[in-house]
């Protein structure tokens, strides 16, 4: 069976603060192309665990990508496990010798004497070649299996892999993406969308199904490989659609921000923001996107009461009567931010993040959202639950739906 | 050797979107406690490659914690493949049965049938209560080798590993900490750190160093895990100090916007912000820390030209003559939105995020900090590298960074 293997090899991978960057970028690509991945694994710089896993996975994969170890020290001991793996010899390559002097020679540098190590290649090995840093990759059959060396760093591993390693996997065992569908929802939990969409997709065997899911947002995203799938997943996602469609904000894997952003240039209208318990968040997000100043003018993070009054232009009456969070101080947050900016539309937050603030009436996670596009108004009352940082989250999440429905209607 | 394996079981983990953040919170936890990680591995809801991993790895560690795949639907096969791996039967615990019975109970719920199977226990394995969701843990020896068993959701995982496992595990194997440092520093190069700080750490082979590193941001942590260590720590960070000192911002690990918090809170001081390029995430990672209200007033997010000059008070013949990113701007940004919010400090942020909108002049990662501390200001310009998001996220650092030092003076 047509399966891959992903191995790190790096002792800082087994320590706090370090993850396997290359695993998550192999495992997308991987998916893209339609080859399943069997395991990952993530192993020091020593040549012993990593014989293992190699012994341990080569008998049921057709691929196994090594990422790291390939490096001029003693630390680096790729190579060296492959070699004895697959019973080889490490011979010099004359070309990346050759290679690795002309790196020298034109960066000014003497070659340090433990660099040629990187010239050593097992026997059978094809060098590819790294345009980045100096450590090249190989790739090499052994009895109906491939073997991938890349290095380690993201910057020299990506494009090595898109470039010389990518068109041999497409050309030995790839599946395209024949067709593909990636919805984007927000406002329904995920038991319920588990309930709602899996009697729709489990009807298709031949369309992969993925489900991504975080507290305030969720992604279904399917994929066909070949032509006789397209009909299938046309009348899936028409049956996704009449069943989800209310909460469906995008169809191409676009972020709300990036969603929110795309009707406000349609519609030609712009936008500011006024945020407390968010502190910036909300307007971080809008952008996020690149070219949003084109409708986005900006906004304030009123976090105190005093600046909701003095820059915002809250009446003071309003907070004191209602408090900071209430719908009359979200309203007013959001019809005053659009009058001083001048903007088209408005979006208001406020509520109580915690992990403090809380109170019997007001409990963590309470959060009003106060939109205004034009004329028209929307105030709205949410209760989150999660740390801080989801509240704040799923605060951004509701603010721009509010939005995104209202500009579509 | 005393050494922990790490195996995360789950077919999602395989695919885009679902990382191992078991293995990350593990590998944290293991390392307070001095037991070194061997390997990491994840393998799908399968019994063969889990079977493959744990004989591949089970002669050379002394535990081995799975997580996932205890669940009550034929996918979960962790128990199977380690009853199969140690040669023992499964079997049905009664006091689980019955935990599992009240769960449903107090819940009004009816109890699947499938559900029992969690009820099934390697022979000899000790259960581990599951106090928020309905699949036990468990825990077992076998040929001094300790196997763990924990479920795959981290809400779940994570007080089990905590309450039951790692009092284990401290009382068998463990090491704790017994004196760590955790410096924190920004505005030195990764390399430029290396040079300096290697030379003295390698000196203390007893103790422990982690190098972390992104731009912007350097931790280096330092762990000694008994009495002798004390002194060389004390020492070294006395070394670290005079070499580095200037570049330190925080000496316990805690993140630079907490450390501007705390100076503000220290010296009794409330803080306003006017951001341009980071759109807001400035003020979003001051609001980051809970409490931050007693300091944090707000701030403007002024996006485009008119916010700046209407909704900040920059003079608009400033933006005329020297353009929005250019030292008067964020002058003027800086010492308007302090009196606009009645703040007693101030920072304002204005550069080219990229990755449009650069020029020959003015080139993408082009950034002027502003910052006034009563009647002190400063202003600073810096070319940052990377893209939008490494940009922005830089800009901050550089923002809190001359404030902490000007608070620190």
């Amino acid at each position: 069976m047509l399966r891959a293997y992903l191995i790190a090899i790096g002792s800082e991978l087994l320590y706090p603060g370090h993850d396997d960057a290359n695993a998550i970028y192999l495992k997308n690509r991987l998916f893209e192309i339609g080859i399943p991945v069997e395991g990952i694994s993530a192993v020091g710089d020593e040549e012993m665990p990593l014989m293992r896993v190699l012994e341990s996975v080569a008998p049921t994969v057709r691929v196994i990508i090594m990422t790291g170890g390939l490096g001029p020290t003693e630390d680096d001991i790729t190579k060296k496990a492959v070699a004895r793996h697959l019973n080889r010899t490490l011979q010099y390559n004359e070309d990346v010798k050759r290679d690795l002097e002309h790196f020298f020679v034109a960066r000014h540098r003497v070659m340090p004497d433990n660099c040629l190590r990187q010239a050593l290649i097992p026997q059978g090995g094809k060098v590819l070649k790294n345009h980045v840093g100096t450590a090249p990759g190989i790739i090499m059959d052994d009895k109906n299996r491939l073997y991938v060396l890349l290095p380690g760093p993201p910057r020299e591993m990506q494009p090595m892999f898109e470039e010389q390693v990518l068109p041999e996997l497409l050309k030995r065992f790839g599946k395209p993406v024949f067709c593909r569908k990636h919805f984007r929802m927000t406002g329904i939990p995920e038991s319920v969308l588990d309930q709602a969409a899996a009697p729709l997709y489990q009807k298709y065997a031949d369309i992969q199904t993925t489900v991504l899911s975080r507290p305030g947002d969720i992604e279904l995203i399917f994929t066909g490989r070949d032509e006789d799938c397209a009909g299938g997943l046309e009348v899936l996602c028409g049956e996704i659609r009449a069943k989800l469609g209310d909460f469906i904000y995008s169809e191409q894997g676009a972020p709300l921000e990036e969603e929110v952003g795309r009707l406000l240039v349609q519609r030609r209208l712009t936008l500011s923001t006024a945020e407390s318990c968010t502190g910036g968040l909300l307007s971080k997000r809008m952008t996020d996107i690149p070219g949003s100043s084109v409708y986005f003018l900006g906004g304030v993070v009123c976090y105190s009461n005093e600046s909701k009054i003095a820059q915002v232009g809250v009446p003071r009456d309003i907070i004191e009567r209602h408090g900071a969070v209430s719908p009359a101080t979200a309203a007013a947050l959001a019809a005053t931010v659009k009058i001083r900016f001048g903007a088209d539309s408005a979006l208001s937050v406020t509520g109580i993040a915690g992990p403090g603030g809380g109170t019997t009436d007001k409990p963590v996670g309470l959060v009003y959202i106060g939109v205004v596009v034009g004329e028209r108004r929307e105030i709205k009352k949410y209760q989150f639950f999660g740390d801080r940082e989801m509240v704040r989250y799923q605060s951004t999440q509701a603010a721009l739906d509010v939005l995104r429905r209202m500009l579509s209607d």
